[in-house]
């Protein structure tokens, strides 16, 4: 049997919010991190962006050594100084398959034979861009949830021709620098988070349409109900623990009302613009547009404080 | 305009685990609490469990006054004791149409004619079991989640036949003993949440059904990714900060992909008993079935401390 070094250094391929947030996660798990993006104002200001996000994690008690962290990483010139001695790549540019084969074909000249490369890749499956490009079967994606130093799930998933061996070892370095990965055996498009997210989009635009219910009260069913639970029990566990006897106890109970729920939902009507725009008109008028941003920031402080409350409970 | 009455002393019909919450949610916000079970040994034991709720819930800091709210409370020898002087009746007898369809008609011919009747079915609409009630226009669901004292969210759902005046009499009621209702403009079977619920498990089924991934990474998908935003925002507060110009920014982007997973779907599979016992085999390793019942008392408490954590970041 090979045996695999540790993984020391890792390469950034793309330092906007997403490479920013590998960057925080692998510096402060110890970590050298080398970064690169093809934009020099986004090179020059990686740092600032990493460091604000440490700090940020600091303040709530998810992140301390910050110093000894920012140490360990590099902003390199070039792609081939980020990339060529690392151990693992984590590339995050733009998700447009031109863009995302581009990047791949360049990496792939320029990596060691052994490294292993993740895309951040939301969508566009790996197989989509990798087909050609050299050491094809070293690249996998590894998708991340924004902002990734906070939402710990990632998603790896394999192309036909990525080297099985690599997912459970991408699979045990995402837990040893603190992630939550989740393996798909195969491709399939929206990997599992976004058909999850998808599924339940769907029936909720569905209902807005008919007319049963507002958008923020189909917001409310979620976040001061389903959401409860599914912040620390996935669907499965759920369900599991709401029947006397367990999942197959609840299955035989509630199957028959989810067969109902499907066979309405076999014509797909999709979004339409109308339906888009009245979700949209509801959601401006609790919110303006120009507040985005500061809502934004919210939420991603409202998620590190309910992470840091999740661990303290072990979860 | 009539003026209504405040609400000051409620009858609870039914105290199981549902009507036991309820008692807790409505003698901890001050009322009346007038309590009957058709079973002589659940309206023995109700004093007992709803003490023990209130206080778990004060060991977390949910809840204070307990002797106060227990002192308000009253386990009563009949149905006409408990209903006839209330101003709003909460029904949560076994889920049976023709169990629900008994009680409906014995508490319409009882209750003042002022009076509402609020049903907890969780799925039964209330127009299949109060059509020849007396007083039928008093009748809509209102439908907690388990336990109804922790997980704040309430449909409302009227029959066609329903006051209108009352739902949005009955909201308000919700919101003054600290739920957060939700109003449904008609029936559909599920309600909102578990249509919603049942929408995601559609997929999280076919997704373990087709071996894409295990039941434990499908959850840990949830629970580690997209339950950490549902938990304190609903589906379209989600999308609508998840690109920069908005929701329909957002729509714009990866409808396609959601139109996409709605049409692979469209065959509709429900969840063969093969399927049901590989999940269940999955959670059975992981949980064996003796410690369901440990693991349910984890679940309340990890939501109360939830709740809690959450109140407390003005959530």
């Amino acid at each position: 049997m090979e045996a695999h070094p540790p993984i020391r250094t890792v390469g950034i391929v793309g330092a906007g919010l997403v490479g920013s947030g590998w960057s925080v996660i692998f510096a402060l798990s110890g970590l050298h991190v080398r970064i690169y993006d093809a934009d020099a104002g986004i090179r020059a200001q990686a740092i600032t962006l990493i460091s604000r996000s440490m700090r940020e994690m600091a303040d709530v008690g998810l992140a301390d050594g910050i110093d000894e962290a920012l140490s360990r990483i590099t902003v390199c010139d070039s792609l081939a100084s980020a990339i060529q001695e690392a151990d693992y790549v984590q590339e995050s540019v733009f998700e447009r398959r031109d863009v995302k084969a581009e990047a791949a074909a360049q990496i792939g000249a320029l990596i060691r034979p052994g490294a292993v490369v993740g895309s951040s890749s939301s969508g566009i499956p790996a197989s989509a861009f990798t087909e050609t490009a050299p050491l094809r079967e070293r690249f996998l994606i590894v998708h991340p949830v924004n902002p990734p130093h906070v939402v710990p799930v990632v998603e790896l998933v394999p192309a036909p021709w990525t080297d099985p061996a690599l997912v459970p070892r991408v699979r045990s370095f995402m837990k040893s620098v603190g992630q939550a990965p989740v393996v798909l055996t195969r491709e399939i498009e929206g990997f599992l988070l976004n058909r999850l997210q998808g599924a339940l989009l769907n029936e909720a635009f569905a209902l807005l349409e008919d007319g049963y219910a507002s958008a923020a009260d189909i917001d409310t069913t979620v976040s001061k109900g389903l959401g409860l639970r599914w912040c620390f029990m996935g669907p499965f566990e759920t369900i599991d623990l709401n029947a006397p006897g367990g999942l197959d106890d609840y299955a035989s109970r509630l199957e028959p009302l989810y067969r109902t729920v499907a066979h309405s939902r076999t014509q797909v009507r999709g979004w339409s613009l109308d339906l888009i725009e009245r979700a949209n008109k509801e959601r401006r008028d609790l919110l303006p547009k120009a507040e985005l941003p500061t809502r934004r920031a919210w939420r991603d402080r409202v998620l590190m404080h309910l992470v840091k409350h999740l661990r303290g409970a072990g979860l």
